[in-house]
């Protein structure tokens, strides 16, 4: 039977589920995979959390070097996060020869170029679904699943801490602050949230599975980024009376005129399946040219999900010698011949406030028509004696024609837009 | 570049798309898997259905002979179906080392234990995504993605042509009949439409994923099966009335008495992320002990989407010269120490009429209370001056004594139950 010795690098969240899984596992492996896994070295400067976990003490390593130079050691699994030590040691690993599994899809999406080169110097192997989606098996999904088409567009709830957080303002009606206080209360939120509502951690996902989706790479300086910090609880309500849920979308698609890959809050009509992605689960929906739509759904964080996805990956880099490495050109900035496109098609809500009523929806109407922005639904709501409130959704026009035309009422007087997003089709 | 040769065994719906997808992607697979695929071969009776397709004359067999001693072949599809001419035509192919692909669930969850022996005989691959829920990849899941996962159970809408019947009678409210003429009209059930409603189709599929899921031979044999010819579109709208969608259920469960395995009709209730599977869509909702719930929804059938399966296998088979078996104990009639549950647990929905109103209810409570069957909801409706109709959905129970509870309130003369339907968990 084929043997594994396996070093953990940080025994936080995910590490610490990766250890239970793997020791807790042993003789289910052997029995259904016919690959017997150890533990064989973990790095952890915290002792006591190692040895709570019941790590041997002979099995924490005082330093990276013992563990690359542990020859037990075959495989190496990365959950420290971040691009600092993390980079440096999984490097260390793969200079030495030992294959890397890491769920750290900062550290991917930034220096996978490098990364890979040094694994392919080395002959080691390179595994990262744990990266995105938590245990969904999204990557290998797109490796081994949906390989044989041409990818025409993804559309991703791909971060737990946002969608947890948009459910709780639409279920409860709560403002944004009180629902991040909440989701932080419940340990669903960082103390400093910004990666997540800030819509980083998506768009390291979004460039990593853009990457494979597209075959090319797609660097994170590509990704058009906005966060859900701004979304109001009377946006969410209007969305619903309309038909539409918000959701903080990773989308990817592959068009004529190039590549669109943008985070960014969006409503989703009801009935999509996206629409029922509630609270800490995540989804990806992938259209490609011969299997149609196919949607994944799972829990995208957490210590045992993450942990399955990175025991998946040590039990595939255990039973196949080939296929070690992502398909996409391999380039720190990308292909230079890739086109991006800024100027993005989609539709839009507004929401205005109108503060000269008389005939000042004829005028709006004619200035949306000036940008070739025609309104698919409108929906007017009192206000004071001056001022009324105006919900419109537009149909599908362009990202600049959009702002252009924000521009132009804010600067006419008719109106003021309140809030803008973007309706996904 | 590698380089693979592909024979295609029956150009009919799945055959054709698999045809059209190789055909029209050389370039594509050359680009981002690095592998030339040419179809070197086709077996198809119908000359001119080939010729209609696009195959060179001089590429069309006369018979399987001349394809498996065809050395430009490296892999055979067979979309041939049944288990006459394919299970035949298949063990020519992997007996001259040849490669299989096929989308046939009923070769394959019949004969799998004599295919696989035979490509493992010959060192030839052996892979069936296509004989699954068309285009999605469940089968790779269960095999690379969360194969670090005891799997606890599996429930799948895995059968279009019910699922497409059941989601008309509760949308439209028809008969059964009416939707079936109309499923039929449409093409998406046979003019013999056996295989589908009575469950058979979905029993082949599910014997084929509780056999990975579980990690042993589920022969076909165990698997419960019912199907949805006496399902009333009364039953669905009381369902409804209840807060649950019925769906033909695919059900695998792994408990401490053993094995479940059954195909029935079965309501789930609304929220559910299968109760949103409409139509021809499939999806199967998996439950691990890592990643917890994920689901894989799509399309399940359809020349593309299968086609889409195929073709992945073929360039999993053509990139990957390991893992070319599934892992599951490999015997004719499954591994005798596995345990089968025919007492399997369930709530159900019960629909009577009661006959003699006086007094009535108490009575039929004590009665499912003798059975240690309690409810957990109860609507009475009005029917004509001596009869009532009476709904009960119990909490948990077992089979065998839902049966028996039936069997005594029909001979108490009390109540004649109408249906009986179960209520998934």
């Amino acid at each position: 039977m084929k043997k594994v010795g396996v070093a953990i690098l940080g025994l936080g969240v995910v590490g610490g589920g990766t250890y239970k899984i793997l020791t807790e596992h042993e003789e289910f492996f052997r029995r259904t995979q016919e690959v017997e896994i150890s533990v064989e070295s973990v790095l952890e400067l915290n002792r006591e959390r190692a040895i709570a976990l019941g790590v041997p003490e002979e099995k924490i390593a005082g330093n990276i070097a013992e563990v690359v130079c542990n020859s037990d050691v075959d495989i190496v699994v990365e959950t420290i996060g971040g691009v600092g030590a993390a980079r440096e040691f999984v490097l260390d690993a793969l200079n030495a020869g030992k294959t890397v599994v890491t769920s750290n899809k900062e550290l991917f999406c930034k220096y996978s170029h490098e990364l890979e080169r040094a694994a392919k110097r080395h002959n080691a192997g390179l595994y990262f679904e744990a990266s995105c989606v938590g245990g969904v098996p999204v990557i290998r999904t797109l490796l081994d699943g949906v390989q044989s088409n041409e990818i025409y567009s993804m559309m991703g709830i791909i971060n737990g801490t946002t969608n947890y957080i948009l459910t709780r303002m639409a279920k409860c009606g709560c403002s944004y602050e009180d629902a991040l206080k909440e989701a932080q209360a419940l340990g669903y939120a960082e103390a400093d949230p910004s990666a997540d509502v800030e819509g980083f951690d998506a768009a390291y996902k979004l460039s990593i599975l853009a990457s494979l989706a597209f075959h090319t790479k797609v660097p994170f300086a590509k990704v058009f980024r906005e966060g859900i910090a701004d979304v109001t609880k009377e946006d969410i309500q209007n969305g619903k009376a309309l038909g539409y849920c918000l959701k903080l979308l990773a989308i990817g698609k592959q068009t004529h005129s190039g590549i669109e890959v943008r985070v960014h809050p969006a409503f989703v009509k009801e009935g999509h399946p996206l629409a029922a992605v509630d609270g800490s689960f995540n989804a990806v929906y992938i259209s490609g040219d011969s299997v149609g739509d196919v949607m994944l759904y799972g829990r995208g964080a957490g210590e045992m999900p993450t942990g399955s996805a990175i025991v998946s990956d040590i039990i595939y880099a255990a039973t196949h010698s080939e296929n070690k490495y992502s398909t996409f050109k391999n380039t720190a900035t990308g292909d230079k011949e890739t086109n991006y496109v800024a100027d993005f098609k989609s539709a839009y809500y507004f929401r205005l406030t109108v503060t000269d009523r008389a005939g000042a929806l004829a005028k709006i109407a004619a200035l949306f028509a000036k940008y070739n922005i025609s309104i698919e639904e409108l929906l007017q709501k009192s206000g004071d004696e001056k001022t009324a409130t105006l919900i419109l959704v537009t149909h599908e026009t362009h990202e600049f024609a959009a702002k252009n035309a924000v521009a132009r009422i804010n600067a006419s007087g008719l109106a003021h837009v309140e809030s803008v997003l973007r309706v996904a089709q």
